[in-house]
């Protein structure tokens, strides 16, 4: 698959699919939205092989997902930290979960939690202008020939 | 990356990454989910390789998010559809197509409306417990170790 080919999509989920449809890069994206920064952090945590982990790290900065911070002059060291639009994709890590308790069996899966309620986080997707469950109600799909903007 | 690990993680993530983590697999569940379901229309969609989108739909098939369908019996032919799982995996769309418009640029791509009031699709993930907006309030992850199920 083409990175530039899909860049160039028209569909917004296409224009995505080049880092999220790699499971190690959306395992990272989950550890550093669980507040890991550092190299030898995600590597413990995901049991990954060095060289690939380096890849995917330069990957996801590339992305502008995550970006680097010098948290050491000597030696020099970076950590990785998340931007606007790694944090942004929070709900998305939030949702596939939830499906996979679903769909994939919750008997020994971690549990997230509101830290104040104690109340188990059980994610609702809504359309924000009409207010009702996305999937419930039919959709229109308008390519952006058809789009008049204002 | 191992699926047999993987399935066996506490997490609830790493246990949907396998399919979840490939381009293909969440090309043709979009296109699914836009009511594609015949192998041709697949791969006139994608512009996919025919031994690749086999290998794809096999796969989908065999992780319960689609189930063939036999209509033609002369000759024998299976179409693709939907199942439970494979619906439920449409609002995670959608949350991936809003991260790309936001995030990859929104010039040229296709809008989602409300067929109704045609207003465009806003996805809005909420906690159901508490009704605020996920990664708003502080979250507490609980390992399968510390849960007492009542």
């Amino acid at each position: 698959m083409n990175s530039k080919n899909n860049a160039e999509k028209t569909c917004p989920i296409a224009r995505s699919i080049d880092f999220i449809g790699d499971a190690w890069n959306l395992l990272i994206l989950r550890d550093a939205n669980a507040g890991l920064t550092r190299f030898e952090q995600f590597r413990k945590s995901l049991n990954i092989a060095p060289t690939i982990l380096t890849k995917r790290l330069l990957t996801l900065t590339q992305e502008g997902v995550l970006e680097t911070k010098r948290y050491s002059e000597h030696p020099p060291r970076d950590e990785y930290v998340l931007t606007t639009a790694g944090r942004d994709f929070l709900p998305i890590l939030f949702l596939i979960g939830d499906w996979g308790r679903k769909h994939r069996g919750k008997e020994g899966v971690v549990r997230f939690l509101d830290d104040e309620t104690g109340t188990e986080i059980k994610p609702l997707v809504l359309d924000e202008n009409t207010g009702a469950k996305i999937g419930t109600r039919a959709i229109r799909i308008v390519q952006p020939t058809e789009i008049k903007e204002d």
